[in-house]
């Protein structure tokens, strides 16, 4: 590992972070609310950090794959840092360690809030809070396409024939060539949500902010009642499709927006992730009829929960801790589950779920002839043995670190369900999750340690968990 | 599959079911309570099932290893079913739902309980219910030393090299000569425990039969507060050792009574089993004590609850639900881990956690050097992959019956903490868990539909899941 051309890297990043914060600026002079000036100190500073880390470290441009997952996951935990800036100079968040929970769960796409309220926020400040949601979604589709498969990471080997963009040896050719096809089918996908919103009678401001957390899977909102704020079913409605085709692969909208959107059906994994979010809707529905709900509500209602949940997004317009309890179970376990491999959206990933219930089913066949060699096809194409042992592997550290999670969280004195289900919702880059920190709830509670440690599960979720701990071995610091 | 010689085989286990009853007969004749009458219609009834089932397939003699799997599971669940007579027909426990799910508890070494005062039930009756965890434990030890390493299960492979008695290639010379080995060491077992605690004055009864749930890690008492009734530090030691006996390999203890007492360090699962346990000790005891309990008190209140918990006993002496969040979060740990293989403890196991951590390890450093090809070994002996990969699998295979037992049991309107840590407390066997179904409550309040769900769930972990589960693939019954 050599650590200077992951510095300089990096630094392009934090430059890059520094000048999206113009916008935000950009935002407050409008509103004339004051904030203007603390998101330029910080957009400032921001830059300095960048500019002085790409200067001290000028000429170490060779980067290799090893060096990937330092690139990676500083990153994400340099923008976390510098995101928090607009936070803390303009004081809408005195905290370091509160604004950072929030920059972080912003950058992962996360969206668990330590506000109680919203609305009193300056809206250069909410701007940038809903930013960080979209510029993290658009790191992580390039993370998730075109760096991951590189890395080999978790079993997204798998992914590689898929992924569209030019196919280089050398990673920044092949991040700059998937990048730039991925990010125009997602400026156009948050374009045309925010013209949907605005032709609902939205405002520009809400709209572009509500199109960023659903793009991203984020699930920043800019009223304290998330969506339930406008009771309006056109909206609901809106937010629900596009919070679906954010939990979809980007690269099977690319090829959509191509003409050949015969390829979602080819998709095994986006069959498979179209059926687990029907089934959930249609079981979930019934459970609301029983309630007494009329069917359109319910319907409308259920739709927009499970659809959030499911792709990770975390918006919410009811809160289903008041629902049935088997629901609620139904739900955590899309948490789990996640969005599809390519698309914004957190979780284990539909894909890998899909190998996993495969190899299951292998194994007990292996049982009754353990001479027969089984192989996991994804749609038409075979797993290589090794890509399938990574994604039982992936599996396992998922629940390791759900177990230590809960365990940390316990520690501190949450009670179970908030300790096991916050977990989830952070590792999984949900947001709201059951118990103290439900969908009705926040994170402002949460010790200080607490918040630091749900913040780290978030960019260990975010990152694929590998790409993190990895980090943390003896092994990657050793000279090459 | 060729299901006559397997009904054949049943047929005698009924039948040794059948005869073992006569001793609960014999016990309550001595108590004369009226339930003699009932134990031996019962014993009839099931000698009857047993022996038109052993003549009806009568030349029926050879039995393959496809074939063991029926045998076993059908042998559990055929005993369970009998094992429900002696409380259908002397009226202890009046519906059939109540009395399977007692018996199956009972020989699945669970000790989940639907009663809620014990000490009414008639002698005979009770000494059934704790005979039945003996039983049971005495069917496992054979059952996971010599049937899973030659079936292949869950990577029960890594134990055959050092599992004693006569390896043969037919199933049945095997399992006779280890079971003969092996029940010797849990006779000596089981009868030095019932010594020590009529030593330290307990009545004969209540000492066999807490001997029998002991050693089988089952956990039915003959008293409503379990070991907790009787507030005796001495009881507390004895048993709490006996627990910790019987969650280690009956193999080595085998060794050790042969003299070869360093067998056990030698053992890298018992030095982590052990490392577990003693951890979790110490870290509970902490709790305690800044709860202000004396130490001498919270010390011994710890081990044994610790123990019990560990080896998937299930005895209490205190209500752990009064405890800190974090300590039962961390006996739900234990709870997953379970005893060692070979042990008559449930749960995942601590070799298969072994290996799992240590494969978790490798995955990260695979990152790093892809060419590198990486072993896992368990002591001194390397692992094959294929046995790694079996692991991971039965990992895999368990969570999955986690999730789906915790959705049925809320669907039938369980609580969040009862559905998810009752299934556990079930599918890992160790009767008590958290919520509604803790240490100071019972089972009996759960619905019909629920009883039965936790009952197969108690019969799949036992039988190490793979076991039931590969019955219920159209491969498994296909004619060979």
């Amino acid at each position: 590992m050599n650590i200077r051309p992951v510095i300089r890297t990096v630094g392009f990043l934090i430059v890059f972070i520094a000048v999206s914060m113009l916008l935000s600026v950009a935002v407050g002079l409008i509103y004339g609310e004051g904030d203007a000036g603390g998101i330029a100190l910080a957009a400032a500073v921001t830059a300095a950090i960048g500019l002085a880390a790409i200067y001290l470290n000028r000429g170490w441009k060779d980067l290799g794959s090893r060096e990937g997952f330092a690139v990676v996951t500083f990153g994400w935990l340099m923008m976390s840092l510098c995101g928090s800036l607009p936070y803390l100079f303009t004081g809408a968040i005195p905290s370091v360690t509160d604004a950072f929970f929030e920059s972080t769960s912003g950058f992962t796409t996360t969206g668990a809030s330590i506000l109680t309220e919203i609305e009193p926020l300056p809206h250069g400040v909410l701007f940038w809070r809903s930013f960080t949601h979209w510029i993290g979604g658009m790191g992580i589709i390039v993370f998730s396409i075109a760096i991951l498969p590189f890395l080999g990471v978790g079993g997204m080997q798998m992914f590689k024939a898929e992924s569209p963009g030019p196919t280089a040896d050398k990673l920044t050719p092949r991040i700059r060539g998937t990048a730039e096809i991925l990010w125009v089918v997602y400026v156009l996908f948050t374009a045309a949500e925010i013209v949907l919103l605005i032709a609902g009678g939205m405002s520009w401001f809400d709209a572009a902010c509500h199109a960023f957390g659903t793009m991203a899977t984020g699930g920043f909102s800019t009223k304290t009642a998330s969506i339930g704020h406008y009771d309006s079913a056109y909206f609901e409605w809106v937010i629900t499709f596009f919070m679906f085709a954010a939990g979809v692969s980007f690269s099977l909208h690319y090829f959509a927006l191509r003409g050949k959107l015969k390829r979602y059906w080819q998709s095994a994994e986006f069959r498979f992730f179209l059926a687990a979010i029907v089934a959930a809707i249609a079981i979930v529905t019934i459970y609301r009829l029983a309630d007494g709900i009329p069917f359109p509500d319910a319907l409308r209602e259920t739709a927009f929960q499970v659809v959030s949940i499911g792709t990770t997004t975390g918006y919410a317009t009811a809160d289903f801790e008041t629902w049935h309890v088997f629901t609620q179970i139904l739900l955590v376990a899309l948490m789990l589950m996640g969005g599809m491999a390519g698309s914004t959206g957190g979780g284990i990933k539909a894909i890998r779920v899909l190998v996993l219930l495969q190899q299951a089913r292998i194994e007990l066949h292996k049982l009754i002839h353990p001479q027969t060699v089984y192989v996991i096809r994804v749609g038409r194409k075979v797993l290589q043995q090794s890509t399938v042992q990574n994604v039982l592997a992936f599996f396992l550290l998922y629940a390791l670190l759900f177990g230590l999670g809960s365990l940390a969280m316990a520690m501190l004195g949450m009670d179970h369900i908030t300790s096991m289900i916050g977990t989830i919702a952070c590792l999984s880059n949900i947001g709201p999750g059951l118990g103290e920190v439900g969908p009705a709830d926040n994170y402002a509670f949460i010790p200080t340690a607490g918040k630091w440690i749900l913040a780290f599960l978030m960019i260990a979720g975010r990152l694929e968990i590998f790409t993190v701990l990895v980090l943390l071995t003896k092994t990657y610091w050793e000279r090459v």
